[in-house]
């Protein structure tokens, strides 16, 4: 069984988060600036919305009586929305309300002393859903066997990122704004999008790369002390073995030790 | 702290492992297609030779004693040798004989019953160094300040491959042959590794999607019953959850439990 060396970053979220690990993917890019540092566990849930992933964040938060051995959660990012703002008929659809409401579960699972998976050593960052392009998911959707009709707006998802806005600054959390970057890289213009979103809803390389570029950011201004810069490797620089005691210069170290 | 839903993939090896997360890598490409299933951890460490990373391994490897709560880890790759075929006076140069000897050691670590570190449930792969091209590491060794000697050959490298190929017949483990498989697409031509060398030791895009082709075809062969494509998500696909009961229909799974 794998010994715990490394503490770790958790990817929450639905489909997009999934697709971090997508070469250029979010994912991909932090498991590399964070090698030997910190591993990174993507818990991205194709389809869900933050109805269905309340109970899967339990699940992957270990209550306090059940921590022996187990690594810390060091960064938490919690992206959800895209699917809650899906119209119905679709059930993946979480009214505005409730899915603010879930939205205040998820952040206070981690945050709220009261909460059995309390976790002071987690730094929570929320992420807004990025824009949606109804022309280019409205060509999706009709492609697929059966076609489909168009099931998402863009000035409801702009709502649900707002709503995002709203809980972070409610509960304290800072906010990685991914629908006001892209938005703002796209001109403000809907056919400007293709180069961020594959399919009107999914992020295309140059959108994770956005992504990317704003969560460090946000990691570095508001968290300094987890850029990985400053942290070091668990194992040593190879240079740094010392040859008549290679064992002992082997020993893990935390990486946050410097 | 996180709890254990997946499993996990560990990559053990040096800097060609540590790089597996660059987009394109192996460990980028094994996360894309375990996501949901099983987690993958890299344990990859520049500059590392066998001798070094025998203590990362048990540091790596919870003892029987000491395994409440962890994952599993189902597999188990180990892909060293770049640096022990180094020439002295290169620190990193482990002898033929010793590397062999340490590569049984690593082996056994894991799969020995009598090993504290005994893990049955781990599968096993050695994998073959990649062919080194001596003019293009000789061009990149001189190109540092200050500059530095060709302290690697295209023979001894050949040779230390030689070594995997016969320890894991000894030990009965399966090797997924990097050496043999870039070097017949290369066309047995050294002039032909620049499209899988970037700098005559490490892989380029191209290389490692060799690597990912013939480590799949290792598992999918070796280990049919780790094949992606077999696995279940450990949480259900989104058109899967119940919503008269939603909750149950969100425990975790076991990834083999179909």
């Amino acid at each position: 069984m794998a010994a715990t060396v490394q503490d770790m970053i958790m990817l929450l979220g639905d489909s997009i988060t999934q697709g971090g690990w997508e070469p250029h993917g979010f994912a991909q890019q932090l498991a590399y600036v964070y090698n030997r540092k910190l591993d990174v566990i993507n818990r991205g849930m194709s389809g869900y919305n933050t109805e269905w992933i309340i109970p899967v964040l339990e699940q992957c938060f270990a209550k306090k009586n059940e921590r022996t051995n187990l690594p810390n959660i060091r960064l938490l990012t919690i992206w959800l929305g895209a699917n809650d703002a899906a119209q119905l008929p679709t059930r993946q659809h979480v009214p505005l309300d409730k899915y603010r409401a879930n939205l205040r579960t998820l952040v206070r699972t981690v945050t709220s002393p009261d909460s059995p998976r309390y976790s002071p050593e987690a730094r929570v960052l929320l992420l807004t859903p990025p824009p949606m392009s109804e022309t280019m998911w409205a060509r999706r959707q009709a492609a697929k066997v059966p076609p489909r009709m168009l099931d998402r707006k863009f000035d409801v998802t702009k709502a649900y990122a707002e709503a995002v806005r709203e809980v972070a600054g409610e509960l304290g959390v800072h906010v990685v704004d991914v629908w006001t970057a892209i938005w703002e890289r796209a001109d403000e213009k809907e056919e400007r999008l293709a180069e961020y979103l594959s399919d009107g809803l999914h992020l295309t390389e140059n959108g994770y790369k956005v992504v990317f570029e704003i969560l460090m950011k946000a990691i570095t201004t508001h968290f300094p002390e987890m850029d990985p810069d400053k942290l070091q490797p668990v194992f040593s620089y190879f240079d740094q073995i010392d040859d008549d005691d290679p064992r002992s210069s082997l020993q893990r170290r935390d990486a946050f030790g410097i």
